[in-house]
């Protein structure tokens, strides 16, 4: 697979994870409840499911800027390619905040990722939720290809769990480009940091732990 | 597999997702929403799922004309095929409305799709959502065998997320025959135009995005 | 695998099926609908889909008379089987609501099927969703090795869809044992009637189409 | 795999698990409801299928005392190893706690399993529950290989649908170290007996019953 067709692929994956995702709480918001905060988790668990499936033999459905720099990290991904693909990712997500920025001119977050409480609550809370979130991408990206025909939904299934349980705390956003497009369309940039920050850090912790867990994995690599 | 398997396929299949599917939001009403939109989200998707899995050894479980014209315009289905695949179509959805009207004779809508803004916001929406279904299609009805299987799990995600948080806002239809049925046998035909434009543009757009970025899928089957 | 032993599978399947699912009934009752319709729904099709990757290579996982019965119609089990197979089923029904009586003794219907509206609509109902059910059965029943792994999910998704959209007209049941457990032990005994015809009819429909969508199917077994 | 990794890996698992399904309790009785019992459930199940995908290949994702007895009653696992992890569990689960009391102080319960009826009602219903659970456990464990790949989903979907019917009753425990945590760190050790017993009751009997469904399986691993 070449590389125009890889950056694509990661800006199309990424656009309908926030469409989608995002579009759910803003038509959530828009409808005055209709769709419930389990229907905007379920929404987000299983785009992602459906976009690893569908894009997943093209560029390795990164489609979250943390996930690139750990696979850097973790020596399964080429390091010049981490600042293309984060590129890529986070056009995606703009142009998905830009599309409900149109269709719901009205609606003032747009879904942006804002804490709930106190800062610091939200910051290891993303912190955990990433580095339980990058844990099962490692796991079922290293492991046998019949393996990795679950990874879909293993993934999947750790987004739609912990968009449920956390989302009302810290926004659940795993993700920089989740988080950076809504923030910049919407003009809310100021906690964008802690989600640059906290899921960058949760996913490289989990390459460190994977490692201990899974020496093989790596030196095989190496 | 024959022909008239293949269209009885088809006319049972779109038969059980708009039987299924349309009842959902039907019973919904009839019972004061004990069903709730979750519930028919769920119903939705679900009901996809299992009929891939049930048919689409036979027909290829199409069950939609914008995906048969799709197929088609992507040179993995003869185009003399189209007009009976999608024939068979609007007859079993066209069956399923006259029996949930027979079932409940009060319903007014029997679960028509209609905008509930403005035209060109449901029109977007729809093109859009067919779009990324059209994407997943396309990708697991060419991938690996053993990807082949996650079909009917990874189509079904996306009609069950696309029902979750588009539904309220355009009725997210994403197949022309979806909204035939229920149009025809209510006499609500007004807004039928747009499910049938929408969907086929958008997965026709999903044609052209694949042949982009799966070149090789298609010259091999040319 | 010797007979005792398929016995006491199927015994065992259907009192898991029917103490979980008709069990979600009576919690959500006794705790003023904690559990929801949709969690009632979602703990059917689950326990079913557990139950069939749990004990199918026992006993086929039927867990259910009337696909029992349009079992032994397509020539694809033993007819002098069917009776010890539904005594089985019935059994462990029996106990599921025996033992659901016993520890929610205040507990009226313990989950018994009764329409909610005129007794033709329920049975048409009925009969329409045990086909449908029965021909996903026997479509991932004969299809391939690999089609069989997926067997467990399409089953549970259709059990989990219908008792979501249907259950509230006319209990979903699509089971003579699920019926006749709690009818039993409640002493409802009055439409138990509807829940074996209608499934039982609606099992033999499917066998009827399958029959002329896959004719190989049955030539190849006969 | 060598032990520091298989202990590590059943901390880790643990910990997440209650992390997130004690964590969706907790969080739900600080947001006044916003994530539903129904989200409850699902974070339950999902976390614990996650759980078996990424950690299954290095420790065999036991992450529950009751499960780590009772396969060494099966004989499928060493008594040596039981109570190292039974430790590795119970430090993970007392992790997860502590970290929840940090982020959300005010939390009194920590998602405390206490039983919401008579004492004898819910260690029934822990008994059975736990039952079911290590019944789907032993037979996707000893199935063929194909068979295993569906693990996770089977006992995810025993967790979530059992802790979504049972759960308003008993707490649907079903692992003593899921209720062992939260009643530490919460010091409510009241009702922890009936937690360690009834499940490790449930799931030895579950060890009876397989061996007379699949008395080869022993036989060919004793």
């Amino acid at each position: 697979m070449s590389f125009p067709q890889k950056y694509v692929s990661e800006a199309l994956g990424t656009f309908a994870i926030i469409f989608c995702g995002t579009g759910a709480i803003v038509i959530n918001q828009e409808t005055h409840g209709a769709i419930t905060h389990v229907g905007v988790a379920t929404t987000f668990g299983l785009i992602v499911m459906a976009m690893i499936y569908a894009l997943g033999g093209i560029s390795g459905a990164h489609f979250n800027p943390a996930v690139t720099v750990a696979f850097a990290a973790a020596r399964t991904f080429a390091w010049g390619q981490v600042l293309p693909y984060i590129g890529s990712q986070l056009a995606g997500a703009t142009l998905a905040s830009a599309l409900l920025r149109y269709l719901f001119p009205g609606n003032a977050l747009l879904g942006a990722t804002l804490p709930a409480g106190p800062v610091g609550q939200s910051l290891v809370l993303e912190l955990v939720l990433t580095f339980l979130l990058m844990l099962v991408i490692l796991s079922v990206a290293q492991g046998s290809r019949e393996q990795g025909l679950f990874a879909g939904l293993a993934i999947g299934a750790v987004v739609l769990l912990e968009a449920m349980f956390a989302g009302p705390i810290c926004g659940a956003s795993m993700n920089p480009a989740r988080s950076f497009g809504p923030a910049l369309v919407s003009g809310h940039l100021e906690h964008l940091w802690l989600y640059v920050v906290a899921p960058t850090a949760g996913a490289l912790g989990a390459v460190l732990i994977w490692r201990f867990l899974r020496p093989a994995a790596f030196s095989a690599e190496a």
